[in-house]
């Protein structure tokens, strides 16, 4: 009977494309492996974010076919941070997740089903001789992920961890406080949708037309399905493809047209003085300039 | 007798690179489609810019390989709009288009030589459970693309449609008059050089030194086969790589340096006093600030 | 005896991700060799800068698989510079580089071991018919890397020429004066460190602790080995994946917060008062404003 099936590696760091990062550790790969195919899911996390990393590699692992995980945000490169390999093996998915100790694994290991086993990278035979200790993407993590890809025994990457001792991720949670729901971006994506940490099913007493507070704004919004369902100007709470929700507007980058940040503190309440029986027409275009009423 | 090689999955968005849109979208295709090799056309159109993207995937389509052509710029991804697979073979290629019916396909797909078939994509079946209806690339593209590629018949994506039915793109005509020809940016390039909607073959009655126009600015161009037989500051009408003209200087942007930005209207006339005889010494490097002489 | 493996292209331009021309140079490659696979080691050189694009190549050569390099920038094309093909081949790699002979290709053909044979890529027949000659990664270097990566004949690709007429780049030396070490930085990486083209050995005797003057600046810098040893503030010169010594700050950018840019030059000396005996006492946080004290 084969085992899982590693031949992928899906890829992501805060290398950038402009240096050759991330060309230069698919060569180190290629070598090692070369029937891996590699799969870029991005290289654009802002430098050092390891929060922002994990909640990427979070949302695409779902999505992810069986593998190894290649996972680099490591701004302690070179330090006593620990390199590891963590093994998440189910009915849904067979992945080695290889990066840092640094909390950048851990919520997509979690969401995909929890470590069965996990290691420290250090066995050195593995590893890439190198004049200095700052690229360990190139000269630690790509030639045991390549070799792990290529059909390596994981038990012998190095010594073995308690999945328990991993560094966790510290990701925020929406609280629900005097019948309103308090809640955080969590992510701006290309288009400005603005995802927020709650929960549509959460919403769902309150109707389809409720209250929204962030900065100093507190403007009126509407629960719809798809963003060409908003008349020019009008809030969406948008269902968004990971099933959260997204503040949006309809062509239009909701970021920059209201002033969304990640990590911004976001607040849903029921409308006022409305309930959600005719939530369309309560709904209201944003008026630029308008004040918070509380 | 083996059918086309749809082995390729050749693949436009404007989901650009920062977000994890495109890993997923290839994640997705590896697990349906395992032997299917993804290239990248571009991921930088501008968000929602149907008509740019269909200019992106027009300039690139006759260089493809034959396969699966992916490309989504979908600003009415959830609504109404069509999601379609159209089929172009004949004697120069086999491709299966697959995206959303906005008029993103449409020019690409009669350079190629024309619809023979074309579906929409009404099988569910074959897309994915999503929590939400924004993400039609990884949900319902995606798979009907993989699944093409790995051998699946058109045939049963879906609802077969007229292909004179498909939505077409509206992109501007070039225009003679009072013996000028008036035309217009249609892409600025990463060197800066400016595509213009005007054949070659139009110009050459002018001769090799031209009058140009463009905004407030009436300039002298030289028509020339490279960018390096210019000199400094003189501007170029340099025959491009698909034969279009495009407004060049050697080794510096014509955009950033002219003005120059697509959708703007340019007209080429024979240049004042002088037949083409000897152009190259009637040429004139740029002055800043020069006034248009009408 | 099998040949050696030319079934990669490690792939390198000025293009830009944006626009389609990486992706139709892959298209080109995909038709005539079907079975190679590419690497992208970056595109986003900066337009015509032929000496960013050496050292990228520089960079990256050591750990390129066996294959064809296929690098172009290339701001001449269309004019009389060459378009070559060179081999390396040594007990350390069986490389053969494709592009143009503008000095891009040399340092990387010298540190890889030194060209064995060059040709010229004379033989038209191999090309792509194009409408215009601006760009040749599409009609003369994709389709002959192409085929020298799918088994081609070297010596059929066009006229053999002499490996030492190849156009050598000029990159700057460091130099050792009045017991100091003049240099320039070479490079500034996506996290803002500053690659200086100073060997970590020359810097040896000056012990832990030097100085650092760049611009108007004059610095005290502390040798490390991960960026993680520098307290905040404190200038590091951290021996670098590639053995150079880089200027860094812990996981802040130096090049914005020093304002350090690539070409600058950089003066390394002993530092003022101390010998290196207890270094790490004397190293100092930077302060915003210091004046050079020479």
């Amino acid at each position: 009977m084969p085992g899982p099936d590693y031949s992928t590696i899906s890829f992501l760091t805060d290398y950038g494309l402009a240096d050759e990062f991330v060309g230069v550790v698919k060569g180190v790969i290629r070598q090692l492996a070369p029937e891996t195919v590699v799969i870029d899911i991005s290289h654009d996390v802002a430098a050092h974010d390891t929060r922002a990393g994990s909640l990427v590699l979070t949302r695409a692992v779902q999505y992810l076919p069986d593998g190894i995980v290649l996972a680099i945000v490591d701004p302690g490169v070179g330090t006593a941070r620990r390199a590891i390999a963590v093994e998440v093996s189910n009915d849904s998915c067979h992945l080695i997740f290889v990066g840092p100790d640094n909390g950048l694994l851990a919520p997509a290991v979690a969401m995909s089903g929890g470590a069965v086993r996990a290691f420290q990278l250090t066995n050195t035979e593995l590893h890439l001789d190198a004049p200095g200790a700052t690229f360990a993407g190139r000269d630690i993590f790509a030639p045991v992920a390549a070799r792990l890809s290529a059909g390596f025994p994981l038990d012998l990457v190095g010594e073995p961890i308690d999945p328990n001792s991993l560094l966790p991720a510290v990701l925020p949670l929406s609280q629900s406080e005097h019948g309103e729901l308090q809640g955080e971006i969590l992510w701006v994506d290309r288009f400005g949708n603005a995802q927020i940490n709650i929960d549509p099913v959460e919403v769902e007493p309150f109707g389809d037309v409720v209250s929204l507070r962030f900065g100093a704004a507190n403007r009126t919004a509407r629960v719809v399905r798809a963003y060409g369902e908003l008349r020019t100007g009008e809030i969406g709470l948008v269902v968004d493809s990971y099933g959260l929700f997204s503040i949006s507007l309809d062509r239009r980058p909701a970021s920059t047209d209201l002033g969304l940040a990640e990590g911004m503190a976001v607040t849903i309440a029921m409308a006022e003085g409305g309930s959600a029986g005719n939530g369309v027409g309560q709904s209201t275009p944003i008026t630029l300039g308008r004040r918070p009423e509380s």
